[in-house]
């Protein structure tokens, strides 16, 4: 039987929530170990102490008839189903006047519209820091999952390696490295971007029909999870011989990142993390070219709790788990980004993937 | 330089709006034609008749810097953006009481509190309405584009057919056919479900790692995207000579398609789109077999206005595209769908692609 995990919804509603209610996407699957995507069709969550009811539409009855909620409804493309939710008296009970209700961050305005406009009484927040402040201390198993992602990402460089030669395009390096990817077991790749040349000064370029040359730097930056459980990696390639100027500037985000790595460190702040980097790049008077935070949380979402940036405040714990990823970036010219996982166990961070932190020469 | 669409906002104001305010996402790209998506950076488009307010990361700087609005303000990963709109004056002055401001339907729930927070006063409404309505009819290019997505996927039938033998499995199919549509343009290739064997019984499987057999009925469901306008067919293919069981199956959806879009015509409503095509299944006891809706719009979205169900609201007019598919399942044994997408042209249905309609036997 499909369980919701009533721990965690026990350790959300503590954070001081009467109920929760949770859309499709990363949160239901944290609640209910499924992963379902419903898109216009709402799909929705309500869940107090002891108290669950789902709306869901019929398509999905096959994934969901079993999950052992108290009260569930299916509804058919001929029903509205925000109909339904105002002719349900126990659900009525749970969103009564005065009760707080936290609502999914990712919930759609246009549902949240609705559900407001029946429940007109209720005092809906924002749950986004109490379901972030549960998911950002992994479990055991999260953990284990976010490693076999990373172990994915080892070998999908591998296959980078392997696959990049003069003209070779970002966008077959790409395909080569999902296939791969899903060959290993991902269960998704969202994310993978191929940056060649000139392209590695734009942190957020993923790929182009751009034909790689000889002398070309390659930032590959790729997120795959398994289990839905995110890693999140970047290494720098080079075909050829790379300059001094590449070299010199390696070394400085490397160290940069050493030193973001060894100051994760139980009961720190993030943001002091996020600090130390810069001000390693502000003392060689090069902190303007690193335009983006030092890091972030990896789950369910590639981008979560806990952030290390300048206007963070989250604190390192054990069992968080966040990138480390210091860049610099000279626009039309190059860029290097440098990104690992880490895990905090016992107060110290621990590197999670083995794939080398050196550049790689092809 | 980049435009405000602004016969395009002043087309949603016009359905009764004050203003509307639009995220990263496809009405952002609706009403700039720039594609853009910042996952937990907001990105807020203000618009009124004659203001309007970009607020974005900086990140996107280089992509949104020269866009044609009167105020535009860049945050970085220090500044908290909703602190930047609480002390713009001009936007306090859109948003003041009374005033009804149209909201994104997409944007997140979590945004959209803090807005809240900040223009108490303010009467935000849903503009999922009004901004369907507006894309719902759709200007020649963009009809053009749809037709190009299409021709994309009449190719990867194509590379399907190619591809398919004994031994292949789904997720083979399945890359073969994101590359060819790489190959060929398309913007992108979101949904591409190789579903075989008693995977066809399931309307929204989408590929595994099921390798296909001698015997097995192909269901092909596929969308992609020409300049981010999505196309979206559905073909069946037979490895081997399909019983008659499956045979008679096929000709009673292909006739209740055909029915479907012979009924596509001006200022009929959708609902009795639907009403035909299911009551043909009616007529035939199987009725219970055809667990989805007949249709939905297409455009920047892969499903949009108009809606082709029992409770749709929408009447056909000239410059709509969506999609009649109808389908019947089986489980545990099989199912058949299939798929067209229909413009309405002078009053008239005119099919988009041109791959037969046919089961096709390889």
């Amino acid at each position: 039987m499909k369980e919701v995990k009533r721990g965690r919804v026990k350790k959300i509603l503590s954070y001081g929530l009467d109920s929760i209610v949770v859309t499709s996407g990363s949160n239901f699957f944290y609640l209910t170990g499924l992963k379902i995507e419903t898109f216009e069709r709402p799909l929705l969550l309500f869940m107090s102490e002891d108290y669950s009811f789902l709306l869901a539409p019929k398509l999905e009855m096959e994934r969901l008839g079993d999950l052992n909620v108290t009260e569930s409804l299916f509804y058919d493309d001929a029903t509205d189903p925000f109909k339904i939710i105002e002719s349900t008296p126990t659900l009525k009970n749970i969103l009564r006047k005065g009760v707080k209700i936290g609502v999914d961050p990712n919930l759609r305005f246009s549902f949240f519209y609705k559900l407001n406009n029946i429940f007109k009484d209720v005092n809906f927040v924002d749950a986004s820091e109490e379901i972030q402040l549960a998911r950002m201390i992994k479990e055991e198993e999260e953990i284990k999952n976010i490693e076999k992602a990373s172990n994915i990402l080892s070998k999908i460089f591998e296959t980078a390696q392997e696959s990049i030669s003069p003209g070779i395009s970002e966008a077959e390096v790409r395909f080569n490295l999902m296939k791969k990817a899903s060959e290993l077991g991902a269960s998704s790749y969202d994310f993978i971007a191929i940056q060649s040349g000139e392209n590695t000064a734009i942190p957020h370029h993923e790929f182009s029909s751009r034909k790689i040359r000889r002398g070309d730097l390659i930032v590959i930056d790729a997120v795959v999870s398994y289990n839905w459980y995110n890693a999140d990696l970047t290494r720098v390639f080079s075909l050829g011989k790379p300059n001094e100027e590449v070299l010199s500037i390696y070394s400085f985000v490397r160290q940069a990142q050493k030193i973001g790595i060894e100051s994760s460190i139980s009961n720190v702040t993030a943001k002091s993390i996020d600090e130390k980097v810069r001000n390693y790049f502000k003392e060689r008077e090069i902190d303007q070219f690193f335009i983006h935070r030092t890091g972030h949380g990896l789950g369910i979402d590639a981008h979560e709790k806990p952030f290390i940036s300048s206007t963070s405040n989250d604190v390192i714990e054990n069992g968080q788990v966040f990138t480390i990823e210091p860049g610099l970036y000279f626009p039309g010219k190059f860029g290097i980004r440098l990104e690992v996982d880490v895990v905090i166990k016992e107060g110290k961070p621990h590197i999670i993937g083995d794939f080398p932190l050196d550049i790689v020469i092809i």
